[in-house]
């Protein structure tokens, strides 16, 4: 089944003309097949005068309106599907946080090509027949759960469609079945850390190899952390529902950027007025998918902030990588006029050995002023109740916070076990200011 | 993809003594199997003086000792594969209410198999290409999740994988989404039932089909009042995860038996000592699974009591029908000394005009006497307050279970929306005697 011992897929090392060809062959077919059935998009090229036809070149695609997660909820449930109902065998949604879902579709076609994805991630990282994969995220509605548990079923892995919660339970399966590939939020990968510890069991000896972490931006700090907790290797894993799910870009075994699968997307990044960012520039990352039969989104607003990483990756595979993400479009907060975001500050703090592994950023109005304060776990043997000894590690997180955000935060040191623990995406920010 | 208009598979009509011929050959099969690879099978085998090679006859079966639930948990969790942990591509589990969980196994061609049963199951009362399927179970380790997921999505109806749970935004979506095909248990099919109503919505209005309830033993009076409530046609799905999950047994367009898929199972009925029942007669149902590589289970007692109905079938399938099942061996309540089935309790009220969806078993003991209180919510529109005609209802009621069980009760109506409600399985008998 897999395309060797490497690659899963032969099309992971195509030469990279072949890609672009590739690529514009099915960019030309998508713009087509978005024109040719969906209204929606017919009207918005017909308005931006803009006809498929008139992509000729690469660069042509800039003609192409951009779509916005507002239009994939302006058109709920099945406005933008491009095939009639009953080719449609699969349906997610995500509830987001406020009005309607975004409600994504698949053909039987399109399930193909997202799970053959997933499964070039997971085979990329090593994971094989022999592996026992326990999935901890959530199912159903969420195309994290069903994504990875189709493709480490194709791979041959053994799945353990484990879902969220029951901590305890989780880890007492990993030691019986021997786990040794998980799938989780490295949030909820913390607490399981922090649940074994309290089981009596040492992390590093349940016989974890391969991490899989996804749904939350995360830090090379955090990972320095989960790989010294578990004694794995831990992947970044990209992806959302609007582009199928996961499995739209993932770290190789390099660890420096993710493979970002152009056979099956066409890649932009953008600066804040939409143009194309310089070159090696980070922006907005703007994905067309190129082979998505039920819902082709052309050029897709991704809220997510990254930047193309053009060095050749010594694995082999000749896809572009993107950086991890630095950013969330929709995260970002601002405070007193700075622009912070979350994972900013949990760079910061992943890399201080006094700070623990769960933070809260709660932002409050005083009069007319924004207070950013950040509450940070201490580690359990650091919480000596010296006062001295806090302080000067509140001040020198506090040093570290301004020197990264170029803001004054407050900061204020809690006990280990204080702070909410999360099974999915971990909802760290708290913005207490009213309605600005 | 499938082989008619009307069936699934060809084997669902392949003539009774090819299936029999079929069968018997792949018993065999599956003897030698689990003797070849599974320890625990060969010492069992030895020790009851039997070799594979002894079955020469199809009633040579009964030589072969008896697999029960706690043999499975004896030896978790992977004690009883036969096959390299390699060969196994999905765990389900099921949790039990005490001790070891029950853990199950998959090769690729068992998951194939599977979900080709469940398919047939499926494609047999209706379901095509163009329906939309809400699969309203808990997915993860249960079986009826994945199971009816995957066999929807290979027949090609639209699969919204539902789960569990939020109630309100299950009924949004199944107007918003055109869900013509639900699948769940038959209690939270009446809580469902009763949420769209206090939202305002006609049940029967939704647009629904086709539903099909499992997980719960459940009778023809529930029947009727699903399909009255939802105007649609209700079919009793049966299976349990020691033989795949569902799809073992499913009802078909008649709805008079469920046929059990004899190309895939063996199937006994025996009695109370283990000697087959008489023709007809209903006893436990005994089941070995027949192309099972991960886990074959010779003779593994289900604990379900039932018969065979061994009428043709005007659907012209040609495998055997069981009766629904009439009660779970598990579920089976003694008081003073009778055996009581819930299932029984559920088949007198829910036939009687006045009784509510919803009651509840209470066991206690008042001195040495068993005491067995049913307690019943009555429909709104009777909860009129005059006294007399409560009684009524209630002399009623407590006649009719006489009538049914043998057995004095005493019953409690209670006003609509007192009882627990339940997203999965009921749990609907309260035993609070002491251990005995």
């Amino acid at each position: 089944m897999p395309y060797s011992d490497k690659y899963w897929q032969k099309e992971e090392v195509m030469p990279p003309k072949e890609i672009e060809e590739l690529q514009f062959k099915r960019l030309k077919w998508v713009i087509r097949h978005a024109y040719d059935n969906v209204p929606f998009y017919r009207q918005r090229l017909k308005k931006a005068g803009v006809h498929p036809d008139d992509i000729k070149r690469r660069e042509d695609i800039a003609k192409i309106p951009f779509t916005t997660k507002e239009h994939l909820r302006e058109n709920y449930p099945f406005g933008l599907f491009a095939v009639p109902k009953e080719k449609i065998i699969r349906i997610h949604t995500s509830s987001g946080t406020s009005g309607k879902p975004k409600v994504v579709g698949y053909t039987r076609s399109d399930l193909e090509n997202w799970i053959n994805m997933v499964a070039r991630c997971l085979y990329m990282v090593g994971v094989r027949e022999r592996d026992v994969f326990q999935n901890m995220v959530s199912y159903t509605f969420f195309t994290g759960g069903l994504g990875f548990h189709y493709a480490a079923e194709l791979i041959g892995a053994m799945v353990v469609p484990a879902g969220t919660g029951n901590t305890e339970r989780q880890i007492r399966y990993m030691l019986d079945f021997g786990t040794t590939v998980i799938h989780a939020t490295p949030s909820y990968a913390m607490h399981i850390k922090e649940v074994a510890e309290a089981m009596g069991i040492k992390p590093d000896e349940i016989g974890l190899k391969i991490g899989c972490f996804g749904a939350e931006p995360w830090s090379d700090n955090t990972r320095k952390r989960l790989e010294d907790a578990f004694g794995l290797k831990a992947y970044d894993s990209y992806g959302l529902s609007e582009m199928n799910g996961p499995g739209v870009a993932f770290e190789c075994e390099e660890q420096n950027g993710l493979h970002i699968w152009a056979d099956h997307y066409f890649i932009e990044i953008v600066d804040e007025e939409g143009n194309p960012a310089a070159e090696g520039e980070k922006g907005e990352l703007v994905l067309t998918p190129l082979t998505k039969e039920a819902l082709p989104l052309l050029r897709y607003k991704t809220g997510d902030i990254t930047f193309i990483m053009d060095d050749e990756c010594s694995c082999g595979r000749t896809h572009p990588k993107i950086h991890r993400i630095l950013g969330r479009a929709d995260d970002m907060i601002v405070v007193r006029g700075i622009n912070v975001f979350p994972s900013q500050i949990e760079h910061v703090l992943m890399q201080i050995p006094e700070v623990g592994d769960h933070f809260q950023v709660v932002i409050t109005r005083r009069g007319s002023l924004d207070e950013l304060t950040v509450r940070v776990e201490v580690r359990d043997e650091i919480f000596t109740g010296e006062l001295a000894d806090l302080d000067k590690i509140r001040q020198k997180v506090q040093r570290e916070l301004q020197k990264e955000l170029g803001l004054r935060t407050n900061v204020e040191l809690v006990e280990k076990g204080t702070l909410e623990r999360f099974v999915g995406k971990a909802k760290r920010v708290l913005d207490l200011r009213e309605e600005v």
